[in-house]
């Protein structure tokens, strides 16, 4: 049976100042007409597999989730602490496994901006066909529209096959590129970006975390353990006692750049990370003097600027351009589109001068 | 006896946000330690008229302005329309030389900042003393320090006969000149500052203002007589019906360019005009970083910037430099400090869309 796995962990540092450390990116109401993005995640599967995901988030964000959701049906699972995609993903693919010898997931992180939604929802089809017929692991490559430095990349034989939706071996896993190297990527055919969204059986998946992680693998069997046994509450008890033992690895470290079992499905879907500020226009889009406004704003003699005021605060600027201003709680940053991974440079700041309040 | 008249009348757009039309520029506490511009203007006045002080501002500030003043003694005078200077000296004038014939009286925008207050005091004593010799209308000019376009100049024999106190005449009132004309002025050695600091006696001021302006005297007398026949609630009955007619025309272009009274006194006493954004630095100084800040302010990799909070809302910018950001009330400015004239843009797209409720 198919089912999904979100994975909603995420702190959001990067989404600063509206993204806090008890409100995550995922949770904000960033997308269009404001929908969030963890709600856009499943909103977007729910069509293949109705009630059947599984979000891993933080037990601090079990509440903001729930909410965030709100008629969407999911079961939430908390986190008693950050330990990465390996952890979070197996306890998922554990739970599953033990419920159902024959599921097989979707693993979708919860902070991703998706304008194709009926071209999404063909490759979910093909990719949990590819499974279901060949128990590969199946990611989706997404088409490169620019050489980005922030993603890692696939390589594949042919970047273009998208029109088909064919399964192609991944040849090869490579690390987030610099400039030349990713522009090389992107005229070469041969890349695709790694969207962190792919498809296995749960039985495959923790055999080849038994395999490549197995010191995890036995932790997160004795959580999944009590929890199919004697409840959640029982699994939560040995994950509060466990999890500082687990390894902080990505998934994508620990198994998918190790096992010969993946494959990938080439798809050109209007898809985005949320990772920045930077990246609000690709899912908010442009106003009609090219800039990108939530709330309240006023922008004079300016464009390509990202403006975001979370109340009744009015925004304005005159006279500049390409810069993110945005308002949220009691803080407000202002910083140049193109530095805007730089917001770290300011939590480092608060921190260091004891304003972590502002965090 | 000497006197002083504080003309608070500035509706200080150019602050906006912080300055609001209920609460204008000269009553925010922009100067060093806090200090309101206001209180600044009567405290430094103060050690040369003791409460002789007058103070003329708008009905609607009369509250704010008593506010600020604090424990400094001075008399309010509110005008129930905005008319000008030429209106509101000559109200101020009217009523001092009707209680005084004898009356001197310094008159002193609300809105500046001056760095050396012992040389100040000197340049009054010698105004003062001037306008009582020689009955003459003593400005004070400011030796430019920069080729400011933002100020009217006044021409002279030497602009820098300052270390005299030297009295000399007022050849030419020039007009806000185009940049390489106020170059030209900073370079020749002639020009001053108009600061718009003068001394004269009421007398004087009041013979002028029936020559050059003689229908708004008229109305002048008309309220000054009620006033000081009847009472202050009696001259504002009559200055409610009669301020409508009263022409709105500067001081300056009234009386000082047509008058040959006019002698000026050249000072260099760090003084600077308070009149945009800009302008903060010169009043607060620079911090090791080399910006300006109020307020919980975090500045990352650059320098030259404004940063104002007027509570505590943290307000963080990386990698911008020369930039104003300032958070008051519902409303945030972001703006380049060179184009800082242009909050005047903010305003009007702020009435055209209705959203009147922030200014």
């Amino acid at each position: 049976v198919r089912h999904a796995v979100i994975l909603a962990g995420g702190s959001g540092t990067r989404l600063w100042p509206a993204s806090r450390q008890a409100r995550p990116k995922q949770l904000l109401p960033l997308g269009p007409d404001g929908e969030a993005l963890l709600h856009a995640a499943a909103r977007r599967i729910q069509l293949e597999v109705g009630p059947r995901i599984v979000v891993v988030t933080a037990d601090a964000q079990l509440d903001g989730s729930r909410l965030v959701l709100g008629d969407l049906a999911a079961e939430l699972i908390g986190e008693p602490a950050q330990r990465n995609t390996a952890a979070a993903l197996g306890l998922a693919a554990g739970l599953l496994a033990a419920r159902d010898p024959d599921a097989v997931f979707a693993a979708l992180p919860a902070d991703q901006h998706v304008a194709d939604e009926p071209g999404l929802a063909r490759a979910f089809a093909a990719a949990y066909a590819a499974v279901e017929r060949d128990d590969v692991i199946c990611t989706l490559g997404i088409v490169p529209t620019r050489p980005d430095t922030g993603f890692g990349y696939l390589e594949v034989a042919d970047a273009q096959a998208r029109a088909a939706l064919t399964v192609q071996p991944v040849r090869r896993f490579v690390e987030k590129p610099d400039r030349a190297t990713a522009e090389g990527y992107v005229a070469g055919g041969h890349h695709l970006w790694n969207a962190g969204i792919f498809f296995a059986s749960a039985r495959r998946m923790m055999a080849e975390l038994h395999r490549y992680l197995p010191a995890t693998a036995v932790i997160i069997d004795e959580i999944v353990a009590a929890h199919v046994a004697e409840g959640p509450a029982a699994g939560q008890a040995v994950a509060r006692r466990r999890y500082p033992e687990l390894a902080s690895i990505s998934i994508d470290h620990a198994v998918m750049e190790r096992t010969d079992r993946v494959v990938t499905i080439a798809v050109d879907v209007g898809w985005d990370d949320v990772g920045s500020w930077a990246a609000l226009p690709a899912v908010r889009g442009l106003d009609a003097s090219g800039n990108t406004t939530i709330g309240v704003a006023i922008v004079v003699d300016g464009t390509g600027n990202v403006v975001v005021s979370d109340d009744d605060t009015v925004i304005a600027t005159v006279g500049v351009s390409d810069l993110v201003v945005v308002k949220s709680g009691g803080a407000i940053l202002v910083l140049r589109r193109e530095h805007a991974q730089d917001v770290r440079k300011v939590v480092e700041a608060l921190s260091a001068r004891g304003l972590a309040r502002y965090l």
